[in-house]
């Protein structure tokens, strides 16, 4: 199959966890034996564990060695890999969303790893341009293995963009839960899996922002209950100061919770999600470019909302039997 | 990987012949070779052509042997394949989302192919359960094969599903274009791969019905002019017999249009598309279970349908930048 079918699997396995890695980007790596099987399709998952690359290396190993026993801290386990591959991955192919790190950072560099195993060929998706992690491509072209760069570049770059601009110190993207057909309202919209990811994406926001309307209408709690999660601070917008205090999100424990007539405490914020309706999608300050569609498999009965702000879609998969659908403005 | 995953792949590449195989039916058969790598994914294509696993054969056997010249008669092509196999398919892994035929058709049996062929196992999406076809997994069990039934089974009898409709004597379905945000009026919706995708259907439907409201407003052509097809018969419905007969529809060559104020006919006809809007949507007979939405990537600003029919998702893949969604009623 050419480069780019699993230079895709890489990329599905990163979006998985888009906006959950920070300081961390969000990377994929699959792993192809001499032989052209895949090993591994994974994704860094989290900040403080392993790249994607050792995950992959991990998958790959455990599958070619079933008695072999990985330690769990991502820098033993970085050692371990090093120790025990027993060349089992000679000549394989790896598949990498972004440039091989080269850097010591919580975890050793990933191109070290990559060299240690005399892998036949490294496909990159792009070029790390940061100052502290780039080199990785070099080391390996030096080391005498066949990198290619630029397999599916745009999507891999698409990847990397909301972890370049929240690095920039800010990315908001909106979050908006939509049948198939288009309605937005009348009580829950989505299935259990795609409510479950906005909590495992609320725990990583540094605000949560959400319109004054939503919260006097829907009386939200917008904790992140279901991964049992850390609840976010809260950046209500709305002219109006007054609420009623018995709506669930005032009672959530250490959340700061700010009323605002404008949008600057997002900008200032470095990684918002924005919920709410109609209103706060046409109230949208320009500042954010992104918009994250939960769909449901179901049409529904309901009022869909006029949206003049011109949106295109630029990822999606499957969320259990929803979709997840990342747009940007056009 | 599982083999879910390569009948995945089977899965896909049949969705996009669905609707254009009859007498036939949609099939979809990955090949990996004793290594794991995969080789081929393919599926049937048109009545007449060469079987799914005959295709993938022949891709598999071309990518070892790039010196082979296929010839393109299918039943040619069969006979090739079992006297040039070279033994290169030996333990193979084969997926295929249909018990592979065992009858003389147009073409030979296609599990004497993969009996001759010697590979180990043959994972199988569902069973044929038509006298005439089936049988073929006994006769490779018989041969010492390993065969793996009920893989996606679910999902491989959904592909098989409109197929098994027809045969019995009416398949018909809506075929909706409808922006991400569910607006599906103002003009043109889809990418053009859409509408050729539409085009290319329109050419192996029995009857294309329409709203008679849709053709007053739209003035169509309906013909199948993006492929160079043939043009379907045509049922408008409605109330009102009269016509403007400067509408293009009506002055396409060897075309039969019939306007009635019921869906008789179409229930009559063995494989119907149907076109329209809100009010088409609205006013469909029961015995029309499934929906084809083209979901443009893009926003639209417009009015959406209220729709009460309760539909849901039971397929998607990319069409171009569009979304081909197919959907059956709850």
């Amino acid at each position: 199959m050419p480069d780019e079918f699993y230079m895709r699997l890489a990329l599905e396995a990163a979006w998985e966890f888009q906006g959950r890695t920070y300081p961390n980007p969000a990377v994929g790596c699959v792993i192809c034996s001499q032989h052209g099987e895949i090993l591994a399709i994974e994704a860094h998952q989290k900040a403080g564990e392993a790249h994607a690359e050792v995950r992959a290396v991990k998958t790959a190993l455990g599958r070619l060695n079933p008695s072999l026993i990985f330690p769990q801290d991502p820098t033993a386990l970085h050692a371990f890999l090093l120790a025990n591959h027993q060349n089992l991955l000679k000549d394989a192919s790896i598949y990498v969303t972004l440039e091989p790190c080269n850097h010591y950072g919580t975890t050793p560099p990933c191109a070290l790893l990559l060299r240690a195993l005399h892998v036949r060929r490294v496909c990159i998706g792009m070029k790390d341009e940061s100052p502290k992690a780039s080199g990785g491509m070099a080391r390996l072209v030096k080391a005498g293995i066949g990198v290619k760069q630029g397999v599916l570049e745009k999507e891999c770059a698409l990847l990397l963009a909301p972890f370049l601009a929240w690095q920039k110190g800010h990315f908001s993207f909106f979050k908006l839960a939509m049948s198939s057909n288009g309605v937005i309202d009348g009580g829950i919209v989505t299935s259990e899996a795609s409510r479950k990811r906005v909590h495992e994406l609320r725990q990583h926001l540094s605000l949560l922002a959400i319109g004054g309307n939503t919260v006097r209408t829907d009386r939200p709690t917008l904790d992140a209950r279901l991964c049992a999660g850390k609840a976010p601070d809260v950046l209500i917008y709305s002219r109006e100061a007054q609420f009623d205090q018995s709506i669930p999100l005032f009672s959530v424990p250490e959340r700061k919770v700010t009323i605002a007539s404008s949008w600057e405490p997002l900008l200032c914020s470095p990684f918002v999600m924005i919920e709410g309706g109609e209103g706060t999608l046409r109230a949208l300050p320009e500042q954010t470019q992104w918009l994250l569609v939960f769909r449901s498999a179901h049409f529904k009965t309901g009022q869909c909302p006029c949206i003049t702000a011109r949106f295109k879609r630029v990822w999606h998969q499957p969320c259990g039997e929803d979709m997840m659908e990342w747009y940007i403005r056009e």
